[in-house]
Protein backbone atom coordinates (compact mmCIF):
# COMPACT_ATOMS: atom_id res chain seq x y z
CA UNK A 1 0.00 0.00 0.00
CA UNK A 2 1.55 3.42 -0.75
CA UNK A 3 1.97 6.03 1.61
CA UNK A 4 0.24 8.73 1.08
CA UNK A 5 1.98 12.22 1.62
CA UNK A 6 0.79 15.89 1.76
CA UNK A 7 2.72 17.47 -1.50
CA UNK A 8 1.43 21.03 -0.12
CA UNK A 9 3.16 19.68 3.70
CA UNK A 10 6.20 18.65 2.59
CA UNK A 11 6.96 20.94 0.25
CA UNK A 12 6.28 23.97 3.23
CA UNK A 13 9.04 21.33 5.14
CA UNK A 14 10.84 21.69 2.61
CA UNK A 15 11.00 25.22 2.36
CA UNK A 16 11.58 25.63 6.14
CA UNK A 17 14.96 23.00 5.60
CA UNK A 18 15.86 24.92 2.63
CA UNK A 19 15.81 28.59 4.42
CA UNK A 20 17.51 27.04 8.09
CA UNK A 21 20.69 25.66 5.60
CA UNK A 22 20.76 29.12 4.13
CA UNK A 23 20.69 30.88 7.41
CA UNK A 24 23.50 28.89 9.09
CA UNK A 25 25.21 27.29 6.59
CA UNK A 26 25.05 29.87 3.83
CA UNK A 27 23.62 28.97 0.11
CA UNK A 28 25.86 26.85 -1.21
CA UNK A 29 24.87 23.55 1.35
CA UNK A 30 21.54 24.45 0.09
CA UNK A 31 22.15 21.16 -2.41
CA UNK A 32 19.40 18.79 -3.11
CA UNK A 33 21.32 16.46 -1.43
CA UNK A 34 21.80 19.03 1.61
CA UNK A 35 18.09 19.61 1.90
CA UNK A 36 17.06 16.08 1.96
CA UNK A 37 19.76 15.50 4.77
CA UNK A 38 18.65 18.38 6.47
CA UNK A 39 14.71 17.14 6.05
CA UNK A 40 15.24 13.97 6.49
CA UNK A 41 14.00 12.67 3.51
CA UNK A 42 15.44 10.70 0.69
CA UNK A 43 17.28 12.44 -2.06
CA UNK A 44 14.74 11.33 -4.09
CA UNK A 45 11.56 12.61 -3.07
CA UNK A 46 13.32 15.99 -2.58
CA UNK A 47 14.37 15.74 -6.42
CA UNK A 48 10.27 15.49 -6.82
CA UNK A 49 10.02 18.84 -5.52
CA UNK A 50 13.41 20.72 -6.37
CA UNK A 51 15.04 18.85 -9.29
CA UNK A 52 18.15 21.22 -9.19
CA UNK A 53 19.61 23.60 -7.22
CA UNK A 54 18.47 26.43 -9.63
CA UNK A 55 15.17 25.19 -8.59
CA UNK A 56 15.93 25.57 -4.92
CA UNK A 57 17.13 28.67 -5.37
CA UNK A 58 14.44 30.13 -7.66
CA UNK A 59 11.76 28.99 -4.80
CA UNK A 60 13.72 30.66 -2.20
CA UNK A 61 14.00 33.27 -4.18
CA UNK A 62 9.83 33.46 -5.17
CA UNK A 63 10.19 33.18 -1.41
CA UNK A 64 12.30 36.29 -0.90
CA UNK A 65 9.70 38.40 -3.21
CA UNK A 66 6.72 37.03 -1.29
CA UNK A 67 7.93 38.10 1.90
CA UNK A 68 9.19 41.40 1.18
CA UNK A 69 5.69 41.77 -0.39
CA UNK A 70 3.51 41.11 2.76
CA UNK A 71 5.72 43.14 4.89
CA UNK A 72 5.00 46.05 2.85
CA UNK A 73 1.40 45.13 2.65
CA UNK A 74 1.28 44.84 6.53
CA UNK A 75 3.27 48.31 7.45
CA UNK A 76 0.44 50.04 4.63
CA UNK A 77 -1.95 51.78 7.29
CA UNK A 78 0.87 52.91 9.41
CA UNK A 79 2.99 54.38 7.05
CA UNK A 80 -0.71 56.35 5.35
CA UNK A 81 -0.89 57.47 8.89
CA UNK A 82 2.17 59.11 9.09
CA UNK A 83 2.42 60.25 5.53
CA UNK A 84 -1.23 61.73 6.40
CA UNK A 85 0.52 63.37 9.85
CA UNK A 86 2.76 65.54 6.95
CA UNK A 87 5.39 62.90 7.71
CA UNK A 88 6.28 61.37 4.27
CA UNK A 89 10.07 61.16 4.78
CA UNK A 90 9.54 58.95 7.43
CA UNK A 91 6.63 57.20 5.72
CA UNK A 92 8.99 57.14 2.67
CA UNK A 93 11.83 55.46 5.26
CA UNK A 94 9.25 53.03 6.80
CA UNK A 95 8.52 51.79 3.04
CA UNK A 96 12.32 51.95 1.34
CA UNK A 97 13.25 49.84 5.11
CA UNK A 98 11.92 46.73 4.10
CA UNK A 99 13.56 46.16 1.13
CA UNK A 100 16.75 46.32 2.73
CA UNK A 101 18.69 43.87 5.41
CA UNK A 102 18.45 45.42 8.32
CA UNK A 103 18.01 42.18 9.68
CA UNK A 104 18.65 38.76 10.45
CA UNK A 105 15.69 37.71 8.34
CA UNK A 106 15.93 39.93 5.79
CA UNK A 107 19.64 39.53 5.76
CA UNK A 108 19.53 36.34 5.26
CA UNK A 109 16.62 36.78 2.45
CA UNK A 110 19.25 39.21 0.46
CA UNK A 111 22.03 36.42 1.08
CA UNK A 112 19.75 34.17 -1.12
CA UNK A 113 19.09 37.61 -3.75
CA UNK A 114 22.72 37.46 -4.19
CA UNK A 115 22.98 33.88 -4.65
CA UNK A 116 20.00 33.73 -6.73
CA UNK A 117 22.22 36.65 -8.62
CA UNK A 118 25.14 35.25 -9.09
CA UNK A 119 23.41 32.19 -10.33
CA UNK A 120 21.64 34.33 -13.05
CA UNK A 121 24.80 36.42 -14.44
CA UNK A 122 26.00 32.88 -15.12
CA UNK A 123 22.46 31.45 -16.92
CA UNK A 124 20.88 34.18 -18.42
CA UNK A 125 17.49 31.81 -19.12
CA UNK A 126 17.45 32.23 -15.16
CA UNK A 127 16.67 36.15 -15.86
CA UNK A 128 12.79 36.44 -15.82
CA UNK A 129 12.84 36.16 -11.65
CA UNK A 130 15.14 38.37 -11.22
CA UNK A 131 13.44 41.19 -13.22
CA UNK A 132 9.99 40.76 -11.83
CA UNK A 133 11.83 41.15 -7.94
CA UNK A 134 13.76 44.08 -9.89
CA UNK A 135 10.91 45.34 -11.25
CA UNK A 136 9.26 45.09 -7.27
CA UNK A 137 11.83 47.45 -5.59
CA UNK A 138 11.99 50.08 -8.79
CA UNK A 139 8.63 50.23 -8.16
CA UNK A 140 8.72 50.61 -4.60
CA UNK A 141 11.06 53.15 -5.25
CA UNK A 142 9.02 55.07 -7.68
CA UNK A 143 6.28 54.89 -5.69
CA UNK A 144 7.74 56.51 -2.64
CA UNK A 145 8.89 59.27 -4.63
CA UNK A 146 5.64 60.22 -6.57
CA UNK A 147 4.15 60.01 -3.26
CA UNK A 148 6.42 62.56 -1.35
CA UNK A 149 6.60 65.09 -4.55
CA UNK A 150 2.81 64.69 -3.48
CA UNK A 151 3.28 65.69 -0.12
CA UNK A 152 5.52 68.88 -1.46
CA UNK A 153 8.66 66.91 -0.23
CA UNK A 154 10.64 66.57 -3.41
CA UNK A 155 11.23 69.97 -4.97
CA UNK A 156 8.54 70.06 -8.47
CA UNK A 157 12.36 70.35 -10.72
CA UNK A 158 13.59 67.20 -10.02
CA UNK A 159 13.09 64.15 -12.40
CA UNK A 160 11.29 61.62 -10.94
CA UNK A 161 12.71 58.72 -13.36
CA UNK A 162 15.96 59.78 -12.86
CA UNK A 163 15.32 60.05 -9.23
CA UNK A 164 14.22 56.49 -9.37
CA UNK A 165 17.35 55.29 -10.74
CA UNK A 166 19.30 56.77 -8.75
CA UNK A 167 17.86 56.15 -5.18
CA UNK A 168 16.94 52.34 -6.88
CA UNK A 169 20.92 52.01 -7.17
CA UNK A 170 21.57 53.43 -3.67
CA UNK A 171 19.32 50.55 -2.58
CA UNK A 172 21.07 48.07 -4.32
CA UNK A 173 24.45 49.50 -3.23
CA UNK A 174 23.50 49.75 0.41
CA UNK A 175 22.22 46.08 0.17
CA UNK A 176 25.28 44.78 -1.46
CA UNK A 177 27.51 46.85 1.06
CA UNK A 178 25.51 45.73 4.41
CA UNK A 179 25.84 41.57 3.16
CA UNK A 180 29.86 42.30 2.50
CA UNK A 181 30.61 44.17 5.60
CA UNK A 182 27.78 44.55 8.01
CA UNK A 183 30.33 45.93 10.48
CA UNK A 184 31.69 48.87 8.65
CA UNK A 185 28.45 49.43 6.79
CA UNK A 186 25.86 49.13 9.45
CA UNK A 187 22.45 49.56 10.17
CA UNK A 188 22.57 52.85 11.60
CA UNK A 189 24.39 54.09 8.58
CA UNK A 190 22.55 53.09 6.02
CA UNK A 191 19.03 54.50 7.50
CA UNK A 192 20.90 57.96 8.08
CA UNK A 193 22.45 57.99 4.49
CA UNK A 194 19.03 56.94 3.05
CA UNK A 195 17.18 59.70 5.23
CA UNK A 196 19.71 62.32 3.98
CA UNK A 197 19.38 61.18 0.26
CA UNK A 198 15.75 61.63 0.62
CA UNK A 199 16.08 65.07 2.64
CA UNK A 200 18.25 66.24 -0.55
CA UNK A 201 15.40 65.61 -3.00
CA UNK A 202 13.49 68.90 -1.42
CA UNK A 203 16.24 71.07 -2.95
CA UNK A 204 15.99 72.19 -6.34
CA UNK A 205 17.23 69.85 -9.13
CA UNK A 206 20.98 71.09 -9.10
CA UNK A 207 22.86 72.19 -12.36
CA UNK B 1 65.06 17.05 -24.74
CA UNK B 2 63.00 19.10 -22.96
CA UNK B 3 61.17 22.42 -24.51
CA UNK B 4 61.66 25.73 -22.95
CA UNK B 5 58.56 27.41 -22.25
CA UNK B 6 59.12 31.29 -21.11
CA UNK B 7 56.74 31.47 -18.62
CA UNK B 8 55.90 35.25 -18.30
CA UNK B 9 54.90 35.12 -22.21
CA UNK B 10 52.36 31.96 -21.39
CA UNK B 11 51.05 33.51 -18.23
CA UNK B 12 50.34 36.63 -20.44
CA UNK B 13 48.90 34.48 -23.28
CA UNK B 14 46.40 32.88 -20.85
CA UNK B 15 45.88 35.72 -19.69
CA UNK B 16 44.87 36.97 -22.66
CA UNK B 17 43.26 33.74 -23.35
CA UNK B 18 41.49 34.19 -20.25
CA UNK B 19 39.80 37.95 -21.11
CA UNK B 20 38.86 36.53 -24.78
CA UNK B 21 36.31 33.83 -23.25
CA UNK B 22 35.08 36.05 -20.81
CA UNK B 23 34.20 38.90 -22.82
CA UNK B 24 32.64 36.22 -25.80
CA UNK B 25 31.00 33.97 -24.06
CA UNK B 26 30.65 35.13 -20.02
CA UNK B 27 32.51 33.81 -16.79
CA UNK B 28 31.66 30.36 -16.83
CA UNK B 29 32.94 29.47 -19.89
CA UNK B 30 36.58 30.56 -18.57
CA UNK B 31 37.34 27.03 -16.54
CA UNK B 32 40.45 25.57 -16.47
CA UNK B 33 39.10 23.20 -19.36
CA UNK B 34 37.75 26.65 -21.55
CA UNK B 35 41.19 28.10 -20.95
CA UNK B 36 43.27 25.40 -22.30
CA UNK B 37 40.76 24.73 -25.72
CA UNK B 38 41.11 28.70 -26.02
CA UNK B 39 44.90 28.93 -25.86
CA UNK B 40 45.55 25.57 -27.50
CA UNK B 41 47.48 23.79 -24.67
CA UNK B 42 46.71 20.91 -22.62
CA UNK B 43 45.20 21.22 -19.10
CA UNK B 44 48.44 20.53 -17.78
CA UNK B 45 50.04 23.27 -18.89
CA UNK B 46 47.35 25.66 -18.11
CA UNK B 47 47.42 24.18 -14.08
CA UNK B 48 50.55 24.82 -13.92
CA UNK B 49 49.89 28.69 -13.82
CA UNK B 50 45.85 27.90 -12.59
CA UNK B 51 44.96 24.61 -10.56
CA UNK B 52 41.36 25.56 -9.90
CA UNK B 53 38.86 28.33 -11.73
CA UNK B 54 39.10 30.38 -8.23
CA UNK B 55 42.53 30.97 -9.05
CA UNK B 56 41.34 31.97 -12.67
CA UNK B 57 38.93 34.40 -11.08
CA UNK B 58 41.65 35.83 -8.41
CA UNK B 59 44.19 36.64 -11.31
CA UNK B 60 40.98 38.26 -13.79
CA UNK B 61 40.05 39.85 -10.66
CA UNK B 62 43.55 41.53 -9.91
CA UNK B 63 43.90 42.40 -13.99
CA UNK B 64 40.87 44.32 -12.57
CA UNK B 65 42.18 46.46 -10.09
CA UNK B 66 45.51 46.50 -12.17
CA UNK B 67 43.48 48.10 -15.39
CA UNK B 68 41.70 50.20 -13.23
CA UNK B 69 44.16 51.49 -11.09
CA UNK B 70 46.45 52.24 -14.72
CA UNK B 71 43.13 53.94 -15.86
CA UNK B 72 43.09 56.50 -12.95
CA UNK B 73 46.84 57.09 -13.10
CA UNK B 74 46.85 57.90 -16.79
CA UNK B 75 44.22 60.80 -16.00
CA UNK B 76 45.59 62.63 -13.18
CA UNK B 77 47.25 65.32 -14.97
CA UNK B 78 44.04 65.77 -17.00
CA UNK B 79 41.76 65.87 -14.17
CA UNK B 80 44.16 68.14 -12.12
CA UNK B 81 43.92 70.81 -14.92
CA UNK B 82 40.04 70.70 -15.18
CA UNK B 83 40.17 71.05 -11.00
CA UNK B 84 42.30 73.69 -10.91
CA UNK B 85 40.14 75.57 -13.62
CA UNK B 86 37.51 75.57 -11.19
CA UNK B 87 35.57 72.74 -12.00
CA UNK B 88 35.59 70.28 -9.51
CA UNK B 89 32.54 68.32 -10.62
CA UNK B 90 33.73 67.95 -13.89
CA UNK B 91 36.94 66.43 -11.75
CA UNK B 92 35.74 64.00 -9.59
CA UNK B 93 32.86 63.14 -12.69
CA UNK B 94 36.32 61.95 -14.94
CA UNK B 95 37.40 60.38 -11.96
CA UNK B 96 34.49 57.86 -10.75
CA UNK B 97 33.44 57.42 -14.16
CA UNK B 98 36.85 55.28 -14.28
CA UNK B 99 34.78 53.03 -12.00
CA UNK B 100 31.52 52.42 -13.44
CA UNK B 101 31.24 49.72 -16.70
CA UNK B 102 31.00 52.52 -19.47
CA UNK B 103 32.20 50.82 -22.13
CA UNK B 104 32.50 47.60 -23.31
CA UNK B 105 36.29 46.89 -21.30
CA UNK B 106 34.64 48.21 -18.40
CA UNK B 107 31.94 45.80 -18.91
CA UNK B 108 33.54 43.19 -19.41
CA UNK B 109 35.80 43.90 -16.27
CA UNK B 110 32.27 44.33 -14.16
CA UNK B 111 31.40 40.67 -15.45
CA UNK B 112 34.38 39.24 -13.74
CA UNK B 113 33.82 41.58 -10.90
CA UNK B 114 30.50 40.35 -10.36
CA UNK B 115 31.54 36.51 -10.89
CA UNK B 116 34.11 37.03 -8.57
CA UNK B 117 31.76 38.16 -5.62
CA UNK B 118 29.36 35.11 -6.56
CA UNK B 119 32.26 32.94 -5.74
CA UNK B 120 33.24 34.92 -2.68
CA UNK B 121 29.81 34.95 -1.33
CA UNK B 122 30.09 30.98 -1.29
CA UNK B 123 34.04 31.19 -0.17
CA UNK B 124 34.13 33.72 2.70
CA UNK B 125 38.10 32.90 2.28
CA UNK B 126 37.98 34.15 -0.77
CA UNK B 127 37.32 37.36 0.41
CA UNK B 128 40.44 39.37 0.57
CA UNK B 129 40.89 40.65 -3.11
CA UNK B 130 37.50 41.71 -2.70
CA UNK B 131 37.61 43.99 0.30
CA UNK B 132 41.29 45.17 -1.48
CA UNK B 133 39.25 46.19 -4.38
CA UNK B 134 36.33 47.54 -2.18
CA UNK B 135 38.96 49.44 0.09
CA UNK B 136 40.69 51.05 -3.58
CA UNK B 137 36.93 52.13 -4.53
CA UNK B 138 35.99 53.07 -1.27
CA UNK B 139 38.95 55.56 -1.30
CA UNK B 140 38.23 57.14 -5.18
CA UNK B 141 35.06 58.06 -3.66
CA UNK B 142 36.44 59.72 -0.60
CA UNK B 143 38.90 61.23 -2.77
CA UNK B 144 36.37 62.68 -4.70
CA UNK B 145 34.47 64.12 -1.82
CA UNK B 146 37.54 65.41 -0.14
CA UNK B 147 39.03 67.16 -3.18
CA UNK B 148 35.26 68.93 -3.88
CA UNK B 149 35.00 69.78 -0.30
CA UNK B 150 38.03 71.35 -0.37
CA UNK B 151 37.09 73.65 -3.27
CA UNK B 152 34.32 74.05 -1.93
CA UNK B 153 31.88 71.77 -4.03
CA UNK B 154 30.79 69.78 -1.14
CA UNK B 155 29.07 71.88 1.65
CA UNK B 156 31.11 72.37 4.83
CA UNK B 157 27.89 70.67 6.90
CA UNK B 158 28.25 67.19 5.15
CA UNK B 159 29.73 64.84 6.88
CA UNK B 160 32.45 63.10 4.51
CA UNK B 161 31.99 59.54 6.10
CA UNK B 162 28.89 58.93 5.58
CA UNK B 163 28.99 60.44 1.96
CA UNK B 164 31.51 58.31 1.44
CA UNK B 165 29.20 55.51 1.97
CA UNK B 166 25.96 57.19 0.38
CA UNK B 167 28.49 58.06 -2.63
CA UNK B 168 30.35 54.24 -2.83
CA UNK B 169 26.49 52.46 -2.76
CA UNK B 170 25.39 54.59 -5.70
CA UNK B 171 28.29 53.58 -7.66
CA UNK B 172 27.91 49.60 -6.80
CA UNK B 173 24.76 50.24 -7.17
CA UNK B 174 24.97 51.63 -10.67
CA UNK B 175 27.43 49.23 -11.61
CA UNK B 176 24.90 46.34 -11.17
CA UNK B 177 22.72 47.51 -13.00
CA UNK B 178 24.54 48.67 -15.88
CA UNK B 179 25.77 45.03 -15.74
CA UNK B 180 21.92 43.56 -15.18
CA UNK B 181 20.24 45.84 -17.87
CA UNK B 182 22.24 48.07 -19.62
CA UNK B 183 19.44 49.17 -21.75
CA UNK B 184 17.02 50.90 -19.30
CA UNK B 185 20.01 51.67 -16.69
CA UNK B 186 22.07 53.55 -19.73
CA UNK B 187 25.50 55.44 -19.75
CA UNK B 188 23.62 58.62 -20.09
CA UNK B 189 21.31 57.60 -16.96
CA UNK B 190 24.11 56.57 -14.74
CA UNK B 191 26.61 59.97 -16.22
CA UNK B 192 23.30 62.32 -15.35
CA UNK B 193 22.54 60.69 -12.10
CA UNK B 194 25.84 60.48 -10.70
CA UNK B 195 26.23 64.30 -11.69
CA UNK B 196 23.34 65.07 -9.92
CA UNK B 197 24.36 63.60 -7.10
CA UNK B 198 27.68 65.70 -6.38
CA UNK B 199 25.38 68.75 -7.54
CA UNK B 200 23.45 68.04 -4.23
CA UNK B 201 26.30 68.10 -2.21
CA UNK B 202 26.68 71.47 -3.09
CA UNK B 203 23.68 72.23 -0.72
CA UNK B 204 23.55 71.81 3.31
CA UNK B 205 23.05 68.71 4.65
CA UNK B 206 19.39 67.80 5.06
CA UNK B 207 17.84 67.83 8.59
Amino acid sequence: MPIRVDHAERRSALADAVWRIVRRDGVPAASVRGVAREAGLSMGSVRHFFATQDDLLDFAMREVIDRAGKRIEAGAAARSAIAAAGRGVDAAMALLEQSLPLDEERLTEARVWAAFTAQMLSHPGMAAIRREADEGLRTICHDSLAGLAELGDVHASRDLALETERLWALLDGLTFHLLLDPVRTSADVVRTALRIHLGDLQGPAPG
